[in-house]
């Protein structure tokens, strides 16, 4: 958190007074909105800018958000974003993109340069590959080599054992299944890296929106994996980042 | 419930026969309109005029029922309205207001003065800012003055540490969150004043419409805190008035 | 149903007045206990002598009932028998013999002769033995040849992989699994016959005492496969015994 | 898998170089069209061609899998499929045949001849129709016979009753019911025949959209019975086909 | 509510001061023992004396609300009730027996005379007879004829369809059954009397306590028919003798 | 069963030769029309003839039941049916009535002449109506009388306990309750009647579409009440009626 | 947080080096015991002392905490200790007392002077006395006023309306109910202070341990109601102290 | 996998006929004891040899798999293993050493170096100590520097902010809490590294055996977090291992 303790030092060498100090602070770590408190302190304290979860706010709330971290300099995504409301956005900021299968915004000033080691991400059937691919758009946003794997469910193992000498060069692998969820616990039990499970709402009946995998995905007999919430190929994507890019 | 008492002070003194007595205390205590019961009693009883539950009822009642109210000089709230039903209702109702984000229609005769001691609503994300409303509306209905933090949840923390010292002044703070509902906890943990948990419907996969960020509430390890219906800003509104208000 | 077409063609002939009728056919068909209604019908009608549940009955119960079935010199198979009470039942009962990791009690006049197709019970982990045992006694009792596949599961594949060939030459395959149940849909991409799918309560956690595992076998997405109650390996050892004796 | 393992017995024998063989593996097993990967070894592996899941699947995706096992030479089952996705791919692929009642899209190069044996398929009410139509298309997709008893719920026993001699013919028996779902239970009493049980999402409150209806046949009374999927149709009939055809 | 009015018409009169009515009053409708409030009015006021829930009960709690009732010369039914906490009891009240199975403990002054109607007890299976003696033990202890029928479970149809002269007999027939919880279903469908629809947590697995029983009863497609709590036979019974009792 | 009884007697009598009585019988019993069996034989065997489920059957299929059960003389009563699909049927069926809030459909021949004892049906909020109604239509149907009040929930005492007369009058009680469902319990705590307690879907959050108020009145703590499922106002008003006319 | 603002103050004014600060900072703020960290800044932060939770700790932790705490002049409660836990403890902390039927031990060097405004609590059942208790003692602890109504259930009203003005003068009202939890909506009908409700795990069957209790009380059609998690009656107790001490 | 590709690179080189290389080729694979099979193949496939899920074995499988390992030279670690199955154990294998609290046995030929990089664990209260320990003793297995922080819980904060240099330090951080589960979501947002959340079952009522705490991590608003099993803390202390080593 350099800049913030630039500022507390400052007080400290009575350089600044803490009244001024405040003001300065709060406008560093956030900016209040009304409705919304962007949070330009996080790229300091968690290595990336805030990302927007786009459900739920409306369009205006949404350029509000944009406007306030654009001019803070930071690089811009917003998920879980229906067309109907990126399709303004995408007009009003330049260089902005709608990946329409993904459901997400991006807006970077840069390309990052992709990492050598790759993320692979498998996924059971064609049903999930909506949330393979918000992993996916997710990951190379943060500047990671991916490597997909689609429709490869347990039902038919050969397509995902064709794949084995990829999944193993892997430094991280994302596990996207509905249904049952079973292609998880098959992939950890192949590989050396960590697999993060992604339950997908795909399925009818007793699948009951995506718990079932969820479920399942829990109670892997296999080691080396962890679980995130239903449809979250967000999330999968961000923690895959994380874990690819340890130096 | 002093008229219903001078009613039956009037029949112990022989004044009334009990035929008489029983047509004059019907009408008092509630208005049979068919389909409602209008509840005339409530404001002696419980110390606040009956409010409406706008979900599931056609204009038709609505209208019927605020009429009867109106004509015993009664303030109205009616919530959980959309807009579509509000609209023939302002209309007809002059003086009355739509307070469209927190789907609460009011209608006062006199504005209640402001009390010197102050409701702190805080809320998690933008998306539970409608929920936050409802409170406010709600708690300003009843002559309540009313703090607003919006946007202040956990993976931020210094969003709402920022705000301590307005959260320590508070008599009462409500605090609403969906996804995880964390929110609450950590304010409990903060502060000497009741905290009121109203746990929303945001989020998606395993929030299970808010089921789980009631769950979090209702096992929260502080102390001092107590929780409503999942988006109930309304209960959390009045309830924080009552407290607020106590002499 | 022969006896009882006897029976009803007498009195259509005029052999027998109903009356009397009425009262063999009552024998033949169940033995009222009072407590139990023994179905000595159930062979004639299913195929197979009644099995007794054991669970929740008590000894002096369980007696009268197995003497009843003695009587009529049908086989006995009682199921979930705990060690406690079936030591006084094998005492009284000559002949017959207590499983115990199956919890089953059996007495058989004369061993059936097996089956020249066979089938095929694998489980996922030696927790889950003693459900893959309830299959196995159960499908023997009626005379079926069984070959046993234990600790299979998912999570290290060269283990079930291994045994494709015997897969593949079932007639029937029982798959048992607890935590997140993903043996049979594994197992169901690799054979052509009908697969049975066992979940257990083997688990902890969100296992949630099999319930997850049996959703994930409901969910899979692997064709030629159904499902039993969580634990029910008689259930599945009886309908595979149906299936295999098929002509 | 006659022809995966003659390409393995020439690289044995070293007719075929590894790299080679390979390429040929692949295409024989599975065809990866990006987001599906067609698999074309499961006609071999486990007797029938892949169908084709259509719910989540877009009109592109479909059409793509389609021509891919087309010219493999293989027959077509899509389900799942509503009408409106239908219409564009009835108009492309001659000969497909949309079953609207059973959300079924077929096309089969010749007709199976029909089995001997026949698969009788109950339901409880006329609302559980959908259901057991799927299963019927599927079960004839693949040759058999079906004797459809259709509104022959439990409240009115005689209407399954008077179909018993029906029922004790069939080779296996489906059984269709939503609500309390009993009638698997009442038939399984009746048959020696395998009984496959399938939920339907039919009824309102506490059926939890099929979930009772489950729940309740998971736990009969009666041996001999499993279940499928709530509202799973082609699961029932592709298993009941199975059974039927077992030689 | 006769004795009640009877002090109420005297203050009316003038014969009594207000103070001493209530106090009066509040002796004739409970006794407050400090951990209990015995309802002494219950008898004027649901024609039935108070019956106490033993379970959660210390003994000496329930011997001072039998002690409370016995003074007033009220009939007692101690429901749920350990044989460990019964022992002590039955010896300090004479004339107080113990229904072991059904877990009842009675102490009547006088047997009431049997009704001429009958209430028909039917359940599915020997696991279920505990709670159809509960329903049983209360329905007698209010004066009515019993008959029951047990261990009449659908899987074997002809145990129940022997005896539908005496369901169709019965004034109110009670059904109890676990597992599946089909038999209120099917009982029904064959009567023209209300059946009181019993769960049971009789079973294993997915029946989840009992859960499913019920939600199965709640789902009957048969009209005529309600259901009470798991295992309550004593609301079934006392339920049951209301509708027998009807003049 | 009059009609059946005398076939089997002229099947005994050697009047009729079997194959012509099983043709007789089955068109007595039931009338199949593919998709649905219209049970004939209710209204010996239930004492009321059959009544249609609206919901989930086509209109052409609702015509087929409504002709099949018109030409045997019998009156109709159509339940969950939307107004969408009522329009052309009551125009098909001169006499049929639709009535809106109830959502049924009734044709009777001839007005039954009402009870001289009533039903009397509460319900908790204006919200409940539609249910309550239901119950009231269908009790209507039966010929009996019946006295509705309406929004008299828990949290205004004073509304209930104003009809406490009407509510000791009633012969039975049907009480109708979304949110907490707690009206039941202080209804049976009130009369001597049996009380059919109604869930309803009415509320939101942990509502969870009326599984609350359905799980509390199960758990009623008062006794002689039974509970049907949520909305099934139907249901209440069929089973009110069998113990309203209870000679 | 005065000690805390000292030292800070110090700090700043040159006269404390940060090292030196910081751990006598950490010492006041909480005291590390490798299994727990003791927090001694609640006092000044929340207006009350660290309580501790008994359940899940050993006797040696608990008697560090203890220790620590003592060490520190701070008053102590445990809640939810077992008697065999409690019972060395009482030995070896002099002045200790154990509450047996709260299950609660204390503390206390000094008897707080009682609050001139009173808190009621009332409960359901006798069976729900425990958990009044542990709301009684809690409140007690912290110098509140206590008025108990114990068994005061809804299915006899008389026994709760007999307590109205107790009810009505209460500063804030503890309602504590099992089964179906419709006493707090009664009591919140009844009164202008808020009403915390409890619900206990009192009950059987569909009861789910309380869970149908709450959430009954979590959609209660009353105000100013909210809800604690089931049979926590320590937070009621604490909620209740905070608010009738409000000044 | 080099020792088996050294088997299969012998039989393409003509120097091992297949079925000797078969033979070979299990035993490297897996070791058939009747009731487990020991996959000996996991430390090629995975990095790690196979661990033993001690729950649901007995005391006899588990010294014949334990054999097993130790002759082919494997380190052991046995989970779930209670203290009285351990007793035997650890006198038959010298150098065994049982971890109470952790529940885990060890055994470890020669003790692995240590990362110079570390894994926090940070536990939210006391008694969710066992399950961070359970991942500690994991985690040091696979010979990884530990830094734990126990007690921390969110609602006093400061005893979580006073470690956020050690929390930021490290190379991966495990998150324990029960009840309402925030702890995860708070640290997440503190660091940069990748949070493994484990949901522990302390807590009563709602918070249902750890559901609670684990919907609650589920649905983190916070990034990088992942979560595992109810109370495994093996699973998260071996994932952690895999982040911590990666090279």
């Amino acid at each position: 958190m350099s800049t913030v303790n630039t500022i507390l030092q400052a007080v400290k060498d009575g350089q600044l007074d803490p009244a001024a100090a405040e003001e300065q602070l709060r406008g560093k770590l956030f900016h209040d909105l009304g409705h919304s408190r962007v949070d330009h302190d996080r790229l300091d304290r968690n290595g990336a800018a805030e990302v927007i979860f786009g459900q739920g706010k409306t369009v205006d709330q949404l350029r509000d958000i944009m406007n306030s971290l654009s001019q803070h300099g930071q690089d811009i995504l917003v998920s879980r974003l229906t067309e109907e409301k990126a399709e303004p956005l995408v007009k009003e900021f330049p260089g902005s993109v709608y990946h329409e299968t993904a459901r997400i915004l991006t807006l970077q000033h840069t390309k990052p340069e992709l990492t050598k080691t790759f993320i692979c991400i498998a996924c059971a059937g064609t049903s999930d590959v909506p949330v393979a691919e918000e992993a996916r758009i997710t990951a190379e946003f943060y500047g990671n080599s991916v490597k997909p794997i689609y429709d490869a469910g347990v039902a038919g193992l050969h397509r995902i054992l064709a794949e084995t000498e990829v999944l193993r060069q892997a430094r991280v692998v994302i596990a996207v299944a509905g249904m049952e969820g079973a292609l998880p616990s098959v992939v950890a039990g192949l590989v050396k890296a960590p697999v993060i499970a992604v339950p997908t709402s795909v399925g009818y009946g007793a699948s009951f929106g995506g718990a079932t995998a969820l479920l399942a995905m829990l109670n892997s007999c296999a080691s080396g994996l962890s679980v995130v919430n239903i449809d979250n190929g967000f999330g999968a994507g961000y923690l895959a980042s994380m874990i690819n890019k340890i130096a």
